[in-house]
């Protein structure tokens, strides 16, 4: 995502803790202390402006939602949607998302979003891809048995090189579709992203895996 | 494919034994003594008129090819091209796919190719579709350890569905194409069909599954 410099965003983030997660590593084994429930805790990586996590979280009050965004400038107009809206289920995190077993024990999360992630399309860089294998071993280590990962994307090529990483890392794929918004899934809540470029008449593609 | 009534088809087949193999059930656990070589045995399963299977053995003449093709009115075309061709090393045979364990011992074939398979889209059909769990365990009795299912389609669904039924089963999915004409993928054996559907603007979904 195009990044515009927003010199205000540090502090923004800042003054609003009930919101943000300022140090979300004192958290790590009392996540569900710190929402006051047990209602299952799903996290986005890469939640850009805040679109889907905050749908999300209004279309299902009993799952808590965590948005994971690293750039700062990005981030705060999530920041702006939650104050807007006052979720009460639904958390920012400002942080890299190579950090997650420094924040979540085992068992902690029980589910993955990836939307529209960057697909780094040369090969040198597969490495840095979200389903590249290495972050498929970090989301294990965060989910329970048979965590589930939701993929969507417009990119073609990421999808292809996703489904055979998820398969080579020997997870299950549970449900795809190659043409989401013509398919018969209900309940989709689309990303600024995706409504642009959907609109554009770009075809969105999306799956389900489960780790065996 | 639609069917023309062809009712010189039947003793054509049974006059060119050469390359109609009329009793296959008694080559089991023989087909390297039949072709007279250790070379491996490619099979397509609904083999069509036949163009995919002969251009295959002409681009690889140390491979044997065995198309199957049930309707007798449709491998009489392949037949005819096999001979105008006069090909050493491709067959036919006018079976079910369902007879395969009667014909081939485990290990005996090498490779099995699906093509533009008959989709089946009711749900409740979805047992006679070629990539469904009893067909996936039917190929793995005649293959060998980590054999491999070559599939390509332009059927969305039946490719969806595939996908997963490939994943349920424990298959390693090593490669895949969204829009197989617009790919790197080098050495394409158009089948009739694949040529006729691609020019009015279908995608080609591909892929390339292993038993583990």
């Amino acid at each position: 995502m195009r990044q515009r410099n927003k010199p205000w965003a540090k502090d923004m983030l800042a003054e609003n803790p009930q919101y943000v997660i300022a140090s979300p590593e004192s958290n790590k084994g009392k996540w569900r202390e710190y929402f006051g429930n047990d209602h299952p805790i799903h996290i986005e990586i890469g939640t850009g402006k805040g679109r889907f996590i905050t749908g999300m979280a209004k279309q299902n009050p009993e799952i808590n939602y965590i948005g994971i965004e690293l750039a700062e400038s990005v981030i705060v107009s999530a920041l702006e949607l939650i104050i807007e809206e006052e979720l009460p289920n639904v958390k920012l995190m400002n942080i890299n998302a190579e950090d997650l077993r420094d924040i979540f024990a085992k068992n902690e999360t029980n589910r993955v979003y990836l939307n529209f992630s960057d697909p780094w399309p040369k090969k040198r860089h597969a490495k840095r891809r979200l389903t590249y294998k290495n972050f498929l071993s970090l989301y294990e280590d965060i989910l329970p048995e048979k965590g589930e990962i939701h993929f969507k994307t417009d990119n073609q090529g990421l999808f292809e090189y996703s489904l055979t990483s998820f398969s080579e890392y020997g997870m299950l794929l549970t449900y795809v579709s190659l043409d989401l918004h013509k398919s018969e899934y209900e309940g989709n809540i689309m990303t600024e992203y995706e409504e642009k470029f959907s609109k554009k008449g770009s075809r969105i593609f999306r799956c389900e895996v489960q780790y065996r």
